[in-house]
């Protein structure tokens, strides 16, 4: 470290377009974590990184410097071969990780899920679990390798030590508008499934209106550089494009989604939902050599998910991560929705159909940012949210509907439905007197480089 | 205000290249010094103008934002005619503003002169004249406008309240690497000008090696906007291009430097110094309509300097700011060095001449940066200065030497002359054994738009 020059003198070559090095990336990210680094030096260094971008070098210098800012979870080595991920850039309603994780596990892989909250309309899965009383996202590493003994799999918070750099860096970002940057985005995610012990990944990259990026290229770029930065750093790595145009499954808000998860498995899940498992699960199962095709590995996930193998170790995961048997039980094999919070019945609203036709849309940011208003969201990091309220569509794209049915139930905490949340979900939905487009397939493509 | 978007919104529009509207502007000066910015969102906001620019309306918005994020000091209305000022962007030896200002003064001028602090090897004038005892560089308004009455001019540090927006913006600048940026440059100075009450300005724009700008082409952008700028918030306003590759004058360090302007208002001043007095008062006289030439201006500031009404002047402002009237009398017309400090006799090297020739470069940046490691100057803000040491030069540019000779003394507080000081000032030294090149003049060029 001797020789390496000062922060302003880092912000001045970032600034001037010149190439960072892994030593100088380093001093920064390990400045930062100390707190030697203003508040305000940060800020510029993001900036300066969004508008100049990184070089691949560059941004698999931060993902290490990040990794190295903390400590790095390990396991059982006998499990070397069987740890395996999944991360998502977010969607609408994207409740796969409640399933997944388990369905893998099922599979025989340890699945050390680390996962995030949610953010404006954006849902985060531990805001989700967390719907079901006693779970803790909260795992000590001994709790979390005990999971995965029982379970097969944990899904919970980043344990305090695990990559700071990135945690100081990520909680700065959304303020300074500095979060859509390709680089800075492939180092977040990267760095905690590195620190967290995966060996295989595989991406879920949405692609649309309620997506993180709404263009294509921009998504197969920021895929593109995910694999190949997460394979410079030792996690094989493949992504799937996936449309986020309309909200995945029928269910958007904490426990209406996870009400669906567990309906998911059970064999039970809408198709989308099934169709988004079971690629992504039969994409690990390809790549670790489990089956000889993409289609073997998805009837592998369909099996454990028809059979109750995958919901089973749901409930394990459930018991190991805090929820009493008997409501992990209730929660699986009984009344669900004796355990799950909910809204009095008369706080449910139904909006119906303006005219008879063909639902053409969907508008999943539009019913994301409905249900983040009713309060399934939060607008700041740490505000508390309502795990009661969100919505159910009753009729998705391509339906047919007659004028005056109901469309979706709105789940609200307020005796009144608002008139604005009201308005922007009826603006949400499209009813053509005929199918004018085609309904797209959810998988854009697959990557694999 | 009501229809103003959020800080990350407004970070948003300067990081994509949109132009900020006025009242964007404002909204964010207002908010920065009101604490409700954050510092990470202050950081990201200086990289992005850094990197993107500002548009001339956007500069005149941030500087009428920085005017308005304070109080404007008010002076007597009959004085509106005659308030005027000077401005520099620093340099090696600069010790002008404490002749010009009394000159201007000795004219039947008002010179509210708001002035600054050293950093790292750029000298501060306020600085300079704290070598004086009991000189007080925070004055009240109502300090500074009876120092107007009795001397005619003041040079104190800026109020608590006069552009504060700036002071907060300006404190970060130096540590994210955001200092040289041409909108932020003229907004900082003309926010200041225009808060101080002045309504005629004269700008001296350093070009050269120890200068904040190396390039001419810079340096002339620089003075344009900062004419466009200030015109367009009341100010009529001409700049000078001058060469900065030279100490000014033969004298570096604080209190040597208050000596040699004194010598200056007795009408011994060095010929450059001499030179840059008289044709930027000249300037101001001619902007004002007192003379019809600039070279008659001139000559008016050469007679109040040679008549001593000049030094009169500068002798009441002291008084006016705190020094005793025996203290100023006996710098003005006694024993100076009786009252200034200095080290002591055997804290004087002298550096001799390596061969015989003609002096043909005397570095600024090298004197500049020996004379802040002597102790002149400060690392960070609010950090004490020594004002008894710096750098007299004995032979200047285009001087003949004798191999042995003394070229420079220094003034140093420890008993033996560090020895990288003492390399470092004999590189700042150029003896060739025949004029290379014509010393060239130090007025490169007068710009009025």
């Amino acid at each position: 470290m001797s020789g390496i020059i000062s922060i302003p003198e880092l912000l001045k070559k970032k600034r001037d377009g010149d190439e960072l090095t892994p030593e100088e990336i380093n001093f920064f990210i390990q400045n930062v974590v100390t707190g030697n680094v203003q508040d305000c030096q940060t800020g510029a260094m993001l900036m300066a990184m969004y508008l100049n971008g990184l070089t691949d070098e560059e941004t698999v210098s931060l993902t290490t410097a990040m990794v190295h800012s903390g400590d790095q979870l390990h396991w059982n080595p006998e499990w070397e071969e069987f740890l395996v991920d999944k991360h998502s850039t977010g969607g609408c309603g994207d409740k796969i990780s409640l399933v997944l994780a388990p369905a893998l596990a099922a599979c025989g892989f340890k699945v050390p899920m680390i996962s995030g909250r949610g953010l404006e309309h954006t849902g985060g899965t531990l805001d989700k679990l967390e719907s079901i009383a006693g779970f803790r996202v909260q795992l000590s590493e001994t709790e979390m390798k005990s999971a995965l003994e029982t379970a097969g799999c944990f899904i919970a918070g980043p344990t305090m030590t695990l990559a700071p750099g990135d945690k100081e860096l990520y909680k700065r970002r959304d303020v300074t508008a500095t979060v859509d940057s390709i680089p800075l985005v492939v180092a977040s995610i990267i760095s905690k499934k590195v620190a967290e012990g995966t060996k295989t990944l595989v991406m879920d990259v949405k692609v649309g209106s309620a997506a993180f990026f709404q263009s294509e290229d921009k998504a197969r770029t920021l895929a593109s550089m995910l694999i190949k930065v997460s394979s410079g750093l030792g996690v094989k790595t493949r992504a799937v494009l996936t449309r986020m145009n309309t909200p995945i499954g029928r269910a958007v808000g904490n426990s209406l989604e996870v009400a669906e998860a567990i309906e998911c498995l059970k064999g039970n899940g809408p198709c989308d939902v099934v169709e988004l498992v079971s690629t992504l699960g039969g994409i690990i199962l390809e790549m670790k050599g489990h089956v000889k095709t993409l289609n073997d590995g998805k009837d592998t996930i369909l099996n454990v998910l028809n059979s109750g193998e995958a919901l089973e170790k749901f409930r394990l995961m459930l018991i190991s991560q805090g929820v009493t048997e008997v409501i992990a039980t209730t929660l699986c094999q009984g009344d669900m929705w004796s355990v799950l919070p909910s809204v009095s019945p008369n706080h449910i609203t139904v909006i119906k159909a303006y005219s008879s036709g063909v639902i053409t849309e969907v508008d999943a940011l539009r019913v994301a940012k409905a249900a983040w208003k009713l309060g399934a969201g939060r607008s700041k990091a740490d505000e508390p949210i309502d795990h009661k309220v969100g919505i159910r569509l009753l009729r998705v794209q391509g339906e047919k509907v007659k004028e005056g049915e109901g469309l979706m139930e709105v789940y609200h905490n307020s005796p009144e439905l608002p008139v604005d949340i009201h308005k922007q979900l009826e603006e949400a939905i499209v009813i053509s007197e005929k199918a004018d487009k085609t309904v797209q397939s959810l998988i854009i493509d697959i990557i694999t480089n």
